[in-house]
């Protein structure tokens, strides 16, 4: 039901997103819903939250790259794959969340913060193992997070990864020079 | 009521705005919006993206920059100012209704890939005129609108400019050397 709500979500946004729609793409009974997220569609927003972070961290922290620009594309092509599989329809839940809620109202926006800081985070400590410099490493993070969660947008009005390939490109350039491979992509297939 | 109806839009999203909220917010009498409405929500939320799209494009066509960082830094200066307006809770109406909306669906998305397109398209002019190669123009202005509205959903969950502020100086470092100015920041106050 979870991952249910999360691929909605992706696809609609929260507010567009009801409990009907999630128990009919689940396939669990109506009355489940309910009894599993008794305080409504915030709970059910949260546990697709924490459901998507926790798949992005490990994602990640799976990543076997060794240089900075292989820790970029790893994160990158996560996202590639979300964009791909949908024909850019997907976007990130996180950032669904965070577009139809309030800021600094309490609750939701107070889980979409330290989950995009736990990405960043993470991206920071694995470009400074990549050899980025300590001063540099979490500005490229913080840029390659918006970078991506700004091309989801824009692949899903152009229906295509085309934005995304543009914009990983483009995040590689921040690297410096010498964590960066001769190639500059990494060769993997891209469709545009 | 179309101004009212891009705020609201900006603050929560096209799903989540009402006809109510946006009577409400804009004093019309209750009435008038089914007058000026009559293909409803959908209507309103594409009426508020020409509306911003137009400012935006204005703002960026009255820019006295004649450097490209100078270009860069009028369109995130705009993007800054809705920010610091609102405390991060202000984003990107067409970002709004890009994540409320279906990809490939016929209606609001085809309003939303001309409207990043020109502004896209705008940006590599300007770049162009300010001295970036025609082959790096384009991509770096794909990547500064990506950014930005990246930036805009991080600003969100941080309640503040301060990833907006990082992005910005990612995107200038893009720019080739000869075309940055020394500093780097364009001096405008920044507050976190």
């Amino acid at each position: 039901m979870v991952r249910s709500a999360a691929s909605l979500i992706r696809t609609h946004g929260v507010a567009a997103t009801s409990f009907s729609e999630v128990v009919a793409a689940s396939g669990a009974p109506r009355g489940s819903i309910y009894h599993y997220f008794p305080d409504g569609k915030d709970q059910l927003a949260a546990d697709a939250i924490r459901w998507t972070s926790d798949r992005v961290l490990a994602h990640q922290r799976e990543c076997a790259a060794t240089s900075a620009a292989g820790v970029l594309e790893c994160f990158i092509d996560m996202w590639r794959q979300v964009v791909l599989s949908s024909d850019g329809a997907q976007g990130c839940v996180v950032a669904g969340v965070a577009i139809d809620t309030y800021a600094r109202e309490p609750g939701l926006i107070d889980i979409v913060r330290p989950t995009f800081r736990s990405w960043i985070d993470l991206l920071t400590e694995q470009l400074k193992a990549g050899g980025v410099a300590k001063a540099r490493a979490l500005p490229i993070a913080t840029a390659t997070v918006a970078g991506m969660e700004g091309a989801l947008i824009l692949c899903r009005a152009e229906g295509s990864s085309g934005p995304l390939e543009t914009v990983a490109v483009e995040l590689k350039r921040l690297l410096p020079p010498e964590t960066t491979p001769a190639r500059g992509r990494s060769g993997l297939a891209t469709r545009g």
